[in-house]
């Protein structure tokens, strides 16, 4: 029981060198007691902290440099939920043996998504023991700008971005649960389960226009309920509305069928937000800017409670979406 | 492979409330997508991350609060170490079952030490798996109150807060290695290795006085090496002055026998700094404004290297006192 590293200091410097983003706000990174870090005036610190477990959070077979991806961008997707920009990171590994190409790889993927964002690795630890990773992301908003669940109100829009369903359909059919889908179909989906995008230009750009956000991480009914709860309103969405990829559809055919996945299946890490209805222009004017479906797909309502209306306006029961799980 | 929590919600409110400690910086905790917090003006911001796993840093049958008041402690240390004062810490929370019991005892020893230094819990996750706990502490600094490893200059005196040997002996003893010891001494150097005492007041009051500064964590002569490489500077100190406690003193009584733990033992968390000669009187004041020893153990040198010196002012080998380990 004394402190066993798994060769510490050279998988920092490995990871340091290989995820190297220089920013001028990191005054100390990796190698002292701690990092500093300058907030810059007019800014506040928005963190956001997630583990993943092998055989838990993803199969024990995943690809090392998928599992840096996935610790790393459900945490950005967290900084934009709350419209924060992402600027560092820290990365707690523990693992049960230091194997030099499994670390390769996973600083590879790490890098990759670190870069994309300019997020520079300003520290961590490195341990022993079941894989775990646990990432947590730093970001600065300002304080207008933050997006915050409890913000929605009565008569508000419902919007969710790019596409539902594709992760847990990803997750079915890695798990032999969903057969009979063509192999290039198969493939984006799992990719949508593996690498999600964390919708953080998105999450920056929404200042001014949206009131409540969320990323959609464990499925959108669920993740809804949360905003509600904390802004004390309900909702109305409209099944019929939730945007499908093209991949899902032609996994799943069937309109019906498929609700089941967009209103239950999580991991998609898109973002769901609500907007004053005056704001539509807005949010389609940004849609086209980032290249990204928004789509409205229900209203804000002063009665409690999240109802999901079908095709036909009719309320949907939970059973028929799985809602009950939660 | 599906996102499992255990009853998270539950959990994560338990913690919210254990832990209470109001702050007017924190303006969104615990309960949105991520903590929002304020960095005052003319302050920088230190993170400092570290994992502990159970059966590796501490064994499987430790006192849940123990293990919860060491991962916070630890992290502490490393603010301490680097002149900051704590503000915020998160939590990720790996468990193989949630008992109640387990938990309530965890969070009571997590709330008792941040109560202490007013250390508000911002946030976290918690998962299935084995069972490991890491902790991210968020302190303030002034920018010219930051204690670096790199600041140690030649002819800067070397010191050492409290005593040193205690965790390890008491380790030695807990797995048997030392036997025969007075069950009194016995639980305070047990104690000293389960509940060590971060030495946050230490580290804030060090600025203007300190150049380098570290915390004793790894052992001192190895943590004296990174603050040597990082400084680019060597160090002579000497055996025959390390502190010792009269704990250790009645387990160890014999001064040479003592030298092996005090050189090499982790776990103690006190904090070693470098100060000019000139700060003596200022060094000694502290002291006696904290009721914490300071002793001068040594000397930085131009020769590089750590050389230390026995009552004769012998140069010991290394395996004179197990550097070797390292």
């Amino acid at each position: 029981v004394q402190r066993v590293n798994v060769s510490e200091f050279d998988l920092i410097a490995m990871l340091r060198e290989r995820c190297a983003v220089p920013r001028a706000d990191v005054r100390v990174g990796i190698g002292d007691d701690g990092a500093v870090l300058r907030v810059p005036r007019g800014r506040q610190l928005v963190v956001a902290m997630d583990t993943l477990v092998a055989g838990v959070h993803f199969p024990h077979d995943t690809a090392p440099a998928d599992i840096a991806w996935k610790a790393l961008a459900v945490n950005l997707s967290d900084l934009a939920a709350m419209g924060a920009e992402p600027a560092w990171a820290t990365l707690a590994l523990t693992l049960p043996r230091a194997q030099r190409r499994w670390l390769d790889e996973f600083a590879r993927g790490f890098a990759q998504l670190a870069r994309a964002h300019r997020v520079a690795l300003v520290g961590g630890d490195t341990t022993r023991g079941a894989l775990t990773i646990t990432v947590q992301a730093h970001g600065l908003v300002s304080p207008r700008g933050t997006l915050l669940r409890g913000a929605a109100r009565v008569g508000d829009a419902i919007y969710v971005s790019g596409s539902l369903g594709d992760a847990a359909a990803g997750l079915a059919i890695a798990q032999g649960r969903m057969r009979g889908v063509a192999r290039a179909v198969a493939k984006t989906l799992c990719a949508r389960l593996d690498r999600p995008t964390p919708r953080v230009a998105l999450g920056a750009a929404l200042h001014g226009i949206a009131h409540a956000a969320i990323d959609v991480s464990d499925g959108l009914c669920a993740d809804l309920a949360h905003v509600l709860d904390a802004s004390r309103v309900g909702a109305a969405i409209d099944a019929s509305a939730l945007p499908s990829s093209s991949a899902l559809r032609r996994a799943v055919p069937d309109a019906k069928a498929r609700r089941h996945w967009q209103l239950s299946g999580g991991d998609d890490y898109e973002l769901c937000f609500t907007a004053a209805p005056r704001a539509a222009a807005r949010v389609a004017q940004l849609a086209r800017t980032l290249r990204l479906p928004l789509t409205r797909i229900g209203t804000i309502t002063r009665r409690r409670g999240l109802r999901v209306l079908d095709e036909r306006g009719a309320e949907m029961r939970m059973s028929e979406f799985g809602y009950a799980h939660f």
